[in-house]
């Protein structure tokens, strides 16, 4: 018998379904209590899926047909009406009728997240769901960076909330007992910053249960200092893609150096070899999967444009968050929190 | 006769004086055609340049004596009152009564900025002054991006003016007669970000002379894609400094890889050798400086714990802005934009 399903949008992502059966192949072998809905247009999986005979032979994966495609430039707002047989929406909707533990999508970020809020809905007390993703540090623990973008503006109580939610999953998949949660801001002093972030720290402060650190600063992100940082979406999506951009041109410069010399290159590749194995930790392909967090259910995004097996890293994660039934622990956490606030109010 | 005086607080920063005065030494024999006006405690000082007799024995240096230092964590708000014999405000009161023609600082952020807003005051039109730096790009060329935590909070205008500000600045200094200006958003399509972005992107837009190009992402900071990046100064902060954090982290683990293996570090070394001519545009030193942009002088801060090439880099940026008489251009930029608003509204 097994214990998990997991509903995977074959659809979404720059790279078409071949890399989401790749990975299910790969995830099949790995995770052998799991089953697999597959879910995407019949006509264009089969011929794929027929090229893997471990899987259109595995009881475990079920194909499911949905006839339309979530572009990743269709306008999120428009998609949910427009769409309603695609497989973004399918995948959502095994879910929320409880046929599947988790569902993985590469698909439109905005329209995977506006599509999940309708479906599955906040959990009671959530005020906004929020995008969160794992991000390596200095010492090879891992911290969580919220919000990435599911919310441009938001006010102190959201921050707070992020901040529960976070403390919650670092201590859920990240097994961190006692996580240190912390706000980004532009200085660690308490006077630095915008008046959200300032009242936000008086809310995290007063927060039971939670181990407030106080602000961190962007060069933290990968510090170890903290193992929640919780900021609005517009800061994190645009710190997260600057981190990106750096080691872009790191990348690229250390390409530039390399090339046009036989001996830099023989000795690079040299030293690469043995990179490869000290360097895994730093592989984005283990860091792919962002969860929309704060929903009645586990979603997943995978990047647009992931390879097999940074895909597959996303159906890991999925997985990990099912298995400890994390929008569970997130609920009773927040209904904690307000319980507390609403017994605070009236002892005043 | 020389053309230009530059003063330099020596004091400020966390490595001391010493560093202020090799770096002078180097720009004495490096602009020959500029004098120097070294502001610090002449206790402290005298037995430094006893040391260096090509300083002391200058015509093109002047010591001025300044009783007082700045603390890195004093309070910028009492600073101003509590100092007011400091060498950082008596480097600024050269700057204002014309005795300099551009100051130099390491000293705390805060106080540089609230001093320096005071005494130099804000070029008439100009709302907010801007703590802008070079970024390196893809390409070998640099962009600018501004704000980078002197406010916090800005309205549209505010970032408009950023926008007019950077555009001078990429022309008289990166010499980019026609320089791309962006605004730092956290996806490209109009439809994204919060509404002070997209007002501002209006008013942009509707500002002759100024080439917009629309919204950039945070892995455009390095992309090349535009040569003026304006955001507000909690996420220019945030967005820099996570990008000292990427790069922080890649350095710390390219250590720990190379670490603990002979072979490895004998190809390492071989191999960075030739990197550090190839890496050189990469060198952190040479982008030391951030320059305070819409005040009446040109003031250029250094990082606080800055090297003496570091420094000597400042200064180098500070003498570039000064020749070209940046505050200057800088007001008849503004001037030709509000005298082009006002005929707008008029015409209405």
């Amino acid at each position: 018998m097994t214990e998990l399903t997991i509903a995977l949008d074959a659809m979404g992502g720059d790279q078409g379904p071949d890399i989401v059966v790749t990975a299910l192949a790969r995830a099949l072998s790995s995770y052998t209590q799991v089953d697999f809905i597959l879910v995407g247009d019949q006509q264009v999986l089969q011929p794929i899926l027929d090229r893997y005979p471990a899987i259109s032979q595995s009881p475990r994966v079920t194909l499911q047909h949905a006839s339309q495609v979530v572009a990743m430039d269709d306008k999120p707002s428009a998609v949910v009406r427009a769409k309603p047989d695609s497989s973004m929406r399918a995948a959502l909707d095994l879910v929320n009728n409880g046929s599947a533990d988790a569902c993985v999508s590469a698909g439109n970020t905005g329209a995977l997240m506006a599509m999940a809020y309708l479906t599955l809905k906040p959990i009671p007390g959530v005020v906004r769901p929020a995008l969160v993703a794992p991000l390596p540090q200095q010492d090879g623990r891992q911290s969580l960076l919220l919000d990435l973008g599911a919310n441009p503006v938001c006010d102190a109580e959201t921050l707070c909330q992020f901040g529960i939610m976070g403390s919650v999953m670092a201590q859920q998949i990240n097994r961190q007992s006692y996580p240190r949660v912390a706000l980004l801001n532009m200085g660690r002093e308490d006077l630095k910053g915008n008046d959200t972030v300032k009242q936000a720290a008086q809310l995290l402060k007063a927060t039971p249960g939670i181990h407030y650190i106080g602000f961190v600063e962007g060069n933290d992100l990968f510090s170890g200092r903290a193992d929640v940082i919780v900021c609005d979406g517009f800061t994190g999506n645009i710190a997260l893609k600057a981190c990106e951009g750096m080691a872009e041109l790191l990348y690229h410069n250390l390409k530039q150096s390399i090339q046009g010399h036989l001996l830099t290159k023989v000795l690079a590749k040299l030293l690469f070899k043995r990179h490869k194995k000290s360097w895994q930790w730093l592989n984005p392909d283990q860091y792919n999967g962002a969860s929309l967090l704060g929903l009645r259910g586990v979603v997943m995004k995978s990047h647009g444009n992931a390879s097999a097996n940074a895909y597959f890293s996303a159906i890991a994660h999925a997985i990990d968050e099912a298995s400890v039934e994390l929008p569970q622990r997130i609920h009773d956490r927040i209904e904690h929190a307000l319980l507390a606030q609403v017994s605070d109010n009236r002892n005043e």
